[in-house]
């Protein structure tokens, strides 16, 4: 089955508990409306790219961990958006949960995908228990604080920052999960994996920071410009558009070099090249 | 060593990787702040009681559980107490946490301590892998939805409340969790000791019912009177006073009854009465 639709199904299949009578409706409502319909759902194809490199002997466990990881970033996207941190209107082109719901069912939807990504893990690793743990370890340690996503949006309630900490936390770190859990769920180890993670998430961070400066609400589906408006760092400030197109493609090269010899390492860096291509499209149409 | 000490320690052990200088300090002082000084610890207690009665023969991860229970608890107490929800000024006697700190600190501390639950369940599982996976679904089922705490604060975003969902998600759940977690840990079954968790739950519920209609904010070191501000179902409101002291007595007299047998049982059993009594103390000394 190809990624894609791996990925779609066992999302779905992982809300079917919310399909009670006794499920609170709006609550039940908001969870599959954070989830669905997705972005790029870039970090677990990363993920299951990873496995399969490393061989995937187990694909029950890194399709879990591929949910697990989509429902972390799907989490954070809703706690972001709330008004006290970006205030979105608007995310993947449909209102933000708080504007649909309320603020408490986003709240709490965010919440309750955090929980579900571990519960996730924990079904999945009965087969292989050792594994499981491993990647609940790996994807908590990525999540929460002092070196995941947490951490990373709480450096933007810092008065001076800590520049590397801050991107490595805020984005970096759920695609070095990606990465170190897809080596994980296949019984290989994280750490040789941590450099490819870091690197396309540096990349993407880079990316991101490009369509803020350069695109507009409607071609993002999000507001732009909201770097600027909330004084965070970005690259294109720092370094003009032309200088963070150059640096995108040396990290990614980078990425490249980093991959760990492993049976699908070809396939692996062609992957990272398709998506190289695609985030620089979008910076050279918008000049 | 006494269930007091035993968790406190923990506790504190739990939450020193913040102690880094590359951890964006308002966070990881925001992350403690909602943990010490605690409340009573009833959950993370029953919890080493029933381990305790059922042979304890893995302490470290029976802490780990309780550890992970109580910092699900404090996250659901800081995100329980924002402005979309109680808007409380106080907790445990002082500011709550997004009055200390800010609400987005307030919601990535919350965030941040449901993911340290589950690390902490991670990291200690390695001698035990299947029960630490045990642990964490049990956790997981009871904070998140549609059965979990989470679920049981959405029931307040619904026009029309399945009383008993809410009740048992609200309040019970972290109960159930409470005894389940404590009987998992020492490798015995969960189901046994459902009922007990549900009745020292409901208990609870009907004590806190109590409180909030009969103490002032000073007395109970948040604010009082929330329930009727907020068109919350009370037992006071329901069966007054008399009648919801008496409930809450036959509540914990069936609690008693369910212990199953085992060979802690006389002491759970003791520890369900003194509870009982310090649960009545309170109303009846208002009255």
């Amino acid at each position: 089955m190809p990624f894609a639709e791996r990925i779609e199904k066992a999302l779905h299949d992982s809300l079917a508990p919310l399909n009670r009578k006794d499920a609170p409706p709006k609550l039940a409502a908001a969870i599959p409306y954070a989830v669905f319909p997705g972005g790029a759902r870039i970090r677990p194809t990363i993920l299951l790219a990873v496995a399969t490199a490393c061989g995937d002997d187990r694909p029950e466990l890194s399709t879990a961990a591929a949910v697990a990881l989509e429902l972390i970033h799907c989490a954070s996207l809703v706690h972001d958006d709330l008004p006290a941190f970006d205030d979105a209107d608007l995310r993947r082109g449909k209102p933000t949960v708080h504007r649909a719901f309320s603020e408490p069912l986003a709240v709490l939807a965010g919440d309750s995908l955090i929980v579900l990504a571990f519960e996730v893990l924990a079904k999945a690793g009965h087969h292989a228990p050792d594994r499981a743990l491993a990647l609940t370890g790996a994807l908590a340690r990525h999540t929460g604080a002092p070196f995941g996503i947490c951490a990373g949006q709480a450096w933007e309630s810092e008065p001076k920052v800590d520049l590397l900490a801050y991107h490595r936390a805020k984005t970096a770190a759920l695609f070095v999960a990606a990465t170190q859990m897809g080596a994980l769920a296949a019984g290989q180890e994280a750490e040789p994996w941590t450099e490819l993670g870091d690197r396309i998430g540096a990349a993407f961070q880079v990316a991101d920071d490009l369509k803020d400066a350069l695109l507009t609400s409607d071609q993002i589906g999000k507001p732009a410009g909201q770097d600027a408006a909330h004084l965070r760092p970005n690259a294109v400030q720092a370094m003009g558009v032309e200088g963070a197109v150059a640096h995108m493609k040396d990290i990614l090269a980078g990425a490249i070099a980093s991959i760990p010899s492993c049976p699908g390492e070809a396939m692996l860096a062609g992957l990272v090249t398709a998506y190289a291509r695609k985030m620089t499209v979008l910076p050279e149409a918008a000049r």
